[in-house]
């Protein structure tokens, strides 16, 4: 839990309280160790105090330990997606199927693949993944079933199965470029066409 | 390479020759050292030759250095999956889909996700996992492409992207458990099923 209302002696300086731009340095030194290659178990309190240039108490006034930290961490580098236009099932899909794997923030391309070892070894980091992509997967899910129920997509549809279609061939592709030669122009929405329509020929 | 022509002043054991002995000793403690969750860049020549109990030395004669190592260490086992049967281009499918991210060696599981930072940063490593997952994709290439041309799939298929749809959710799924809620029973046919019909209503 993030505690913003640290007392503190100094006049409060302008704009943002201090103890908020103090959480904010302190959740971008944890991203940056992360991005320039440290593993999560390396990861240390003191490592991100030295870079966040506050001292340890400070970083435990605010956070329980390292895995709330990255918790908030990984929450600030990778918000929910906004909610999906709305116009057509097709363009909701595109939409929120653009936003798997996808950040404007270079340091999540070069953390994501560095969590994988931890995700799959640690309970709690696995938590914390399912904690951070579980909104985009609900809006997609949600979006299926107004689709079934428009009639559009068939009645007997495996939502989950289709959601893993939808979203695991983007993620392999932004965090690993696991095929080198697949073409990655307009990807979202040919992985939305291609499943929608299927590939047998008719 | 591996070098199996070591000579030794011993007389032969009855069996496999010493040195192919030696050489499975070796990969083995390669790759039970990366189970236990060695990172590639932790993994050391020493340690590998401490696990195999060999000396050095013994390593060196065989391979150049720690990368030459872990292909053939991968490659043992990541072996090339079998041809398809051959029947129909569903049922070919569903057996190299099926080979996707499955391995019977508990290790595997453990370590291609430990692999996954260093594929995403190292050329090199990057390059071993092209090489790795290349044959299963050559032949499932040659199975759509072989469904084109009986009329099966449509003219105008996107042979990549199939690919990355086919072999995608597998791979998250099967390393990660990308979704908890995913249905895991008969996935590989369940996924053929869904890419060749698409979820639109007819």
């Amino acid at each position: 839990m993030v505690n913003v209302t640290e007392t503190t002696d100094a006049p409060r300086a302008p704009g943002r309280p201090r103890s908020i731009r103090a959480d904010e340095a302190i959740l971008e030194a944890a991203l940056d160790l992360l991005a320039d290659g440290s593993s999560i178990e390396a990861l240390s309190i003191e490592a991100i105090a030295t870079r966040a240039g506050v001292g340890k108490a400070t970083i435990y006034r605010r956070w329980s330990g390292k895995e709330a930290l990255l918790h908030d961490a990984l929450r600030r580098l990778k918000p929910p997606p906004p909610p999906p236009p709305g116009r057509s099932v097709r363009e909701d899909l595109i939409a929120l199927v653009g936003n798997t794997g996808h950040n404007p923030d270079p340091r999540m391309r070069q953390i994501m693949p560095c969590l994988m070892p931890t995700i799959s070894r640690s309970p709690e980091q696995y938590r914390l993944y399912q904690e951070l992509v579980e909104p985009r997967r609900r809006m997609i899910r949600e979006v299926l079933r107004r689709g079934i129920d428009l009639g559009e997509l068939r009645a007997d549809l495996d939502v989950e199965l289709t959601l893993a279609l939808l979203t695991a061939p983007l993620l392999m592709q932004r965090l690993l470029r696991a095929q080198p030669d697949l073409d990655e122009r307009d990807l979202p929405a040919r992985i939305v066409d291609a499943v929608i329509a299927g590939i047998v020929a008719r």
